[in-house]
């Protein structure tokens, strides 16, 4: 885990921004009002706005103006939420962020719909932003390379919720996909909006790509082995069935040890078969993973993909936009700080 | 009615083309197979590929080199079939070209996304043909414009089943910008790759939204007056209740005549009610619709429409791919015939 704790003051002044011209561009959106009235609601809940902040902070990293990629930055926020109102959709999913889901305030057919319409709308402003690049279509060809990745993404995790034989290299690709991509994506879009090299934009992309993995390691790790101050409940992966690389490891230990434990067997087997498991099994569970150490195997691959995201910023030339984006990966990562 | 029943092999060799890149370009896409493979299903049913025929047409047209424009003509054809997967999902439709829809054959989450996905395909495949153009970003332009458009017709679609007080102008609004934009949209990007000037695109677009208009008022026509050769049930959309301009007219008028009959008033009450109509109905609809000339006025506004339509292809010079545009837009005017 990262230990270091930040101020993160130094990105407000990029979220400002984000907040004030994603409110402008979604008024240009308003009829007809059943179609935009939920999306315009999606974006009152607030958000992190993480991804646009990397779009930006990419764009100056690299010596571009981030003011030029701010129209791209709300692009790749679009994007996000269209995958969540659709992802809530297929999870029957009905909270997000606190407040009732699109579908559950509305119906299916709006949300499907609203989700659509977002993305027209990345589309049309991230040409806004595009026009300022040297290769415009290299910012298009990212933003539909992330569409296409999540979308594989998501149908890779739906699948191996059915499926008994994941391994733990798959569970990487499902990751990566379904969350490091659009990391990369904001950086990538950024980066060619502010012209920069080929090496400045894959040093970017792999400190992303390897910050998504890391934090989403860290966020299975944190649902198993983390306080409950966050709004979630412990061991709601483990009740949920979820194929984290965590379970998927623990599982695997056990049925290669020949002494394994009868009631460690019983719970590998009832994962193994989709049944759920029950809450008296959570805390059977997390002994399970101590036992095998596969707690602090999980520590090391969240330090170690840390150590390279990190590793990427430091080939860029100084300044305050790689600190920036190097103090927003700290806050992404030091979250239980 | 068009009464001219022209040949429409000229077309084929793009029909071709098309089929033969299609292929080519679906198959760069197959893993994951869960998400793909409802995708190759939706174009191994075939279709008329009329739009991204106009997408080539209209590149040769204004001096372009259709080959340019071929890709983009698939990403055209992608986003058609996109809408088709979402909007069965939201009209609850079981079949489509004679097979199971979708998310009838697999289930609503994989319709989601694979129609989310085809999204993605889309907009890469666009950028191919993009990189010919001069002014590439107009290109994606369109495309989103397009987009966004076809999904505020589809909200306003959904909206009017619920509002009994639908104007005829709005109906106008709706299947302009339901039906008629992807066509103007499929023109404008061929018109753009084959560096159209102002004029040329926006009189390709004017000939391409007004054909639009034009099929889906005779289509809504052929309904109550046409044979029942086209695998539809006569009056279809009379019993469905859709707010249709020949349904929205008969009952203004209707309502306006102080010595209507009480049968006639009692269905335009039933339509205003959103209750449904039963099949016993429709003859008296239909008779309704004679009376009050309702058929005639809307054969008069499908002929002047296309007269608008094809007086635009004649300020293009003359080409054969003009002379295939006329040929396409009769074919798709002329299938009474």
């Amino acid at each position: 885990m990262i230990n270091v704790s930040v101020p993160i003051d130094r990105l407000a002044p990029y979220r400002d921004k984000i907040e004030s011209s994603l409110a402008s561009a979604l008024a240009e959106f308003s009829e007809p009002n059943c179609l935009y009235e939920p999306v315009h609601y999606l974006f009152e809940a607030g958000g992190k706005r993480v991804r646009p902040v990397l779009t930006m902070l990419a764009c100056e990293a690299v010596g571009g103006n981030p003011d030029h990629a701010v129209h791209a930055a709300i692009a790749v926020e679009l994007l996000h939420n269209f995958t969540l109102v659709h992802d809530d959709i297929m999870d029957s999913s009905a909270k997000r962020r606190g407040r009732d889901t699109v579908h559950v305030k509305w119906n299916t057919s709006t949300a499907i719909l609203a989700g659509d319409v977002m993305m027209g709308m990345a589309m049309r402003l991230l040409l806004r932003s595009a026009a300022h690049a040297e290769r415009p279509l290299d910012v298009v060809d990212a933003f539909s390379t992330g569409l296409i990745d999540v979308c594989d993404g998501q149908a890779l995790d739906m699948e191996f919720m059915l499926r008994n034989d994941v391994l733990p290299e798959e569970y990487f690709m499902m990751i990566e996909r379904k969350t490091a991509r659009l990391l990369e994506m904001s950086v990538a879009i950024g980066a060619s909006i502010g012209n920069a090299t080929r090496e400045q934009r894959s040093a970017l992309q792999t400190f992303a790509r390897e910050i998504g993995i890391a934090f989403q390691m860290q966020d299975d790790y944190l649902d198993a082995f983390g306080s409950e101050t966050f709004g979630k409940v412990r061991g709601g992966d483990i009740m949920e069935g979820k194929r984290t690389w965590l379970m998927i490891e623990t599982c695997a230990r056990v049925e290669s040890d020949i002494n394994a434990l009868d009631e460690h067997r019983r719970i590998v087997e009832t994962f193994r078969s989709g049944e759920p498991l029950s809450a008296d099994n959570v805390n059977t569970v997390i002994s399970m993973m101590k036992q095998y150490g596969v707690d602090t195997d999980a520590t090391t691959v969240v330090e170690q993909r840390t150590m390279i995201a990190f590793s990427q910023l430091h080939t860029l030339a100084p300044s305050d936009a790689r600190d920036g984006l190097e103090t927003l990966a700290r806050s992404l990562m030091g979250r239980t700080h």
